[in-house]
This record gives structure tokens, C-alpha cells and sequence, in this order.
């Protein structure tokens, strides 16, 4: 029996255990096996800014929607998901969208996040908090971004209650837009999203010195074109860093 | 030491040694190791029809974009390698085209393959040398596939002789434009895209099977929405295959 069967069998089975006893005692039939497989579907979204968004075709926003999920690291997470757990049949969203800070999240999760019940969310914010008060446009500080987020996550909670969350951790490396005004104040920023991580019971995901590290031997473009920005690499990278850290 | 640098750090002895010597013996400075960066460059390129495709934008073709390498299994490939083998800044195109067949192929083979010197060629095509057949609007045959493909690839090999080739195994699962009519004749393409590879010493990818096989635990249109083209997992399955079988 391959994996893939052999995980669906115990996805089954432990659907089944949820369910009225069956008259019969014989292994479930290939259509019910199927049945199954819709019942299990759990919903994963992705949330963000643009390093989320990366393109994706709001027309085309249903569940696993390849022009949906966009073409950065939530189209490479779902992509090895659905593969490599296809018996799950997990459905997944992306709903990022560029320029966002905290309170533009806030101003659309009900429709965007909430209304999606998800089991899994995966958020990945604060880059513009900073980048927009340094080009003038907002007055971000450390302190302002994790309370508010601290506020979002809260009322995430509260209406989601058995939900899993996963959180980014924002990063940045010197080059194009990137210079020294944003040090040390945007390791205030990474850190603020660490302290509400774990206040919030999230798995945190670290990606700021991954990306330090890896900018060592190829120079900061090759993983974040504009210092904030990841190229195909960089996308891979932090999909990589996910299922590592998630194992949903 | 991460494995990242270690690999780099061979990648950089290797290309050394094919330099003058060194006047120091001194480590290679940073700036030295992002020269041999860009001198280990080598060319992986994707060919096909609309499984290779899948949206890839004509206007921004260059090595590595995102947009230009579409949406499937040329891009996550593509992915994974520029993340896990940074060090060797692997340039990889994507050139499928939606109908092609393999006179398709032939047609554009020398601007769109043998001008970008590949020192990889990964094909993927068979598919639409049947359909177009069953649809009314060509003439194909095991036998005529089998002699164009051979054809192409013999060309190939002369203006390219140190080149590593990948072949394809063409797929299908009877399912939306797929019935009985496609049996057993699109086994005799199978097996002539076997025998072709074979024969030009290329690296064969079994595919068929592999999507009869995912397809039990979930029916067919999981992996292959209409039969011939493959959804986001089975794009992921066909890259997982190819970084598997490949190793470039």
C-alpha cells in the first residue's frame, strides 16, 4: 500500500469514528472513500501584504485556484500540500494584498479572514507599518504595530477559537529601498511580532537572519529583489521554512 | 557551516580549478565568491506544450522571472532549485507552448531551444500529437511521433553535444475530455517517448503511472482537471518527480 493510501485509510477512519455506527462491517467502498475525502477538508488562509499577494487574480479567488493563490510562497506551500497530502484535500485561500499594514488587515477581516473559517491562518504583516512611515506616508511605531496586531489576533481568537495560527516573522535585507534608516528600528518591528506570536499561542516562524544568512554567498538580491520583495528563491525559501515549522 | 555554503563553497573550488592560478593563496574574498557566482551559471530550459506552459507571461521570458515561467511544474522546479542550490545560479526559461505538437517543436527549435544554448533540456510533449488526431484535425501516429521526436532530438544532440536531456512521459486519466478512444493507442505513444529517450540517452520521467496511482485514493480530476492538464498538485507531483529523477 502506498503512503498516500495508507494516510487517506487513517484520514478516513478517523472521520468515520465521528460518525453513526455503519450497518455493514465491510471497508468502505472507492465512493465512499471519496465522500471521505471531502468531509476531511480543512480550510488554510493565507493573509498578508504584497509579499503574499505576489499577483494573485482576485476573479479567480476559490479554494486551491492556481491563478487564485497568486505566484510566491502561498502557491508553493499549497502546491507541495496538495500533493503531498492529497488525501486531506485541504482547501486554501490567499487573500494578501498589496501595500497592507495592520489596520488594513483590520479594516477587511471579517470578509477576508473571518468569514473564510479557517482552521489554519498564516499571516505575514508589518514590513509597510515601517516602510510607509519612513517614505511619510503613515506614523507606524513598534509599539503601535503590536498592539494593534495584538488586537487583531485577539478578536481572531475570540471568533475562531479552535483556530491554528501561524506568524511570519517580517524581514528585510540592505539593498534597493532598504538602507539605514530602517535599522535598529525595524528589529523593534520583528521583535514586536515575535512578543505577540507567542502571546497569541502561534507557531512563530523566524525569517529575518534566514535570509541574512543566505545573502552571504549570492549577494541580498537574489532573495529579495528590492530588500523587501523576495524573488522565486526567496519565496521557495520562506515556503520551505513554513512546512518545516507548520506540518499542518 | 550550513550545508547552503558548504555546497557553494565546492561549486566555487570546482570552477577555480579550471582558472589560472591564483597568485595569493588566501581564501576567495566575498567579491570573488559572487564572480564565480555568476561564471557557475548554467542553463536549465523547459519545453512543451500547455502542461509546460500554464500562463507564462511572453513579455517577461528573461532567466528566472517569475511571471515568465508560468504557473506549473516549470516554475516549481524552478523554485526549489534557485532556493536549494543557490550557490550555482541556475538561469532556467520556460519556452511551452499551448498546442504544440512535436512539428510544433521543430518549427520554432532553433530560436526558442538551440539559440539559448541550454546545458539542460527538459521536454515534455505527446499529448496533442493524439489529441488534434482524435479531434479531427491532424494525423498522427505512434510511428510519426516516434520518428519527429527522434528527429528532433538527433538535432538537437549535433548542435548541442554536451547537453543533459530530460524526457517526459506523456499522461493522461480518463476523466472529462479522455474516454475509451484514447486506449490503447496513447499507451503506443507512451512507449515510443520511452524508446526515443532511450535512444538519445536522456533521462526518462514516468509519469503515466504515477497519476493512475495518485488517482485511486481521489479520483482523477484532484491531479488532472480534465483529464490531459494537470491542476496545482498535479503540477506539484510532476515537479517532485523531476527533482527526484534529475538531480541537475
Amino acid at each position: 500500500m502506498s503512503p498516500t493510501r495508507r494516510e487517506f485509510l487513517a484520514a478516513s477512519a478517523a472521520v468515520l469514528a465521528g460518525l453513526p455506527k455503519l450497518t455493514s462491517s465491510v471497508a468502505p467502498s472507492l465512493d465512499g472513500m471519496r465522500r471521505a475525502h471531502q468531509r476531511t477538508a480543512t480550510v488554510l488562509l493565507f493573509q498578508g501584504d504584497s509579499i503574499t499577494d505576489v499577483d494573485r487574480d482576485r476573479k479567480n479567488d476559490g479554494a486551491n485556484d492556481q491563478l487564485g493563490l497568486g505566484r510566491g510562497y502561498p502557491l508553493l506551500v499549497a502546491a507541495a500540500l496538495r500533493d503531498r497530502q492529497a488525501p486531506r484535500n485541504l482547501q486554501i485561500f490567499n487573500r494578501g494584498v498589496s501595500g497592507n499594514r495592520v489596520p488594513d488587515l483590520d479594516a477587511r477581516w471579517s470578509a477576508d479572514t473571518l468569514a473564510l473559517k479557517p482552521d489554519v491562518l498564516s499571516v505575514l504583516i508589518g514590513v509597510n507599518d515601517l516602510w510607509h512611515t519612513l517614505m511619510g506616508r503613515y506614523d507606524g511605531t513598534p509599539e503601535k504595530y503590536a498592539h494593534e496586531y495584538r488586537a487583531l489576533l485577539d478578536r481572531t481568537r475570540t471568533a475562531l477559537p479552535d483556530l491554528r495560527l501561524v506568524i511570519l516573522e517580517p524581514f528585510v535585507l540592505r539593498t534597493g529601498a532598504v538602507d539605514a534608516r530602517w535599522f535598529p528600528v525595524f528589529d523593534q518591528f520583528r521583535a514586536a511580532a515575535k512578543r505577540v506570536a507567542h502571546d497569541a499561542h502561534a507557531t512563530f516562524i523566524p525569517l529575518h537572519d534566514m535570509f541574512q544568512a543566505l545573502a552571504r554567498n549570492t549577494g541580498p538580491a537574489y532573495w529579495l529583489a528590492d530588500g523587501v520583495h523576495p524573488t522565486l528563491a526567496g519565496h521557495a525559501a520562506i515556503a520551505r521554512r513554513w512546512l518545516e515549522a507548520v506540518k499542518p
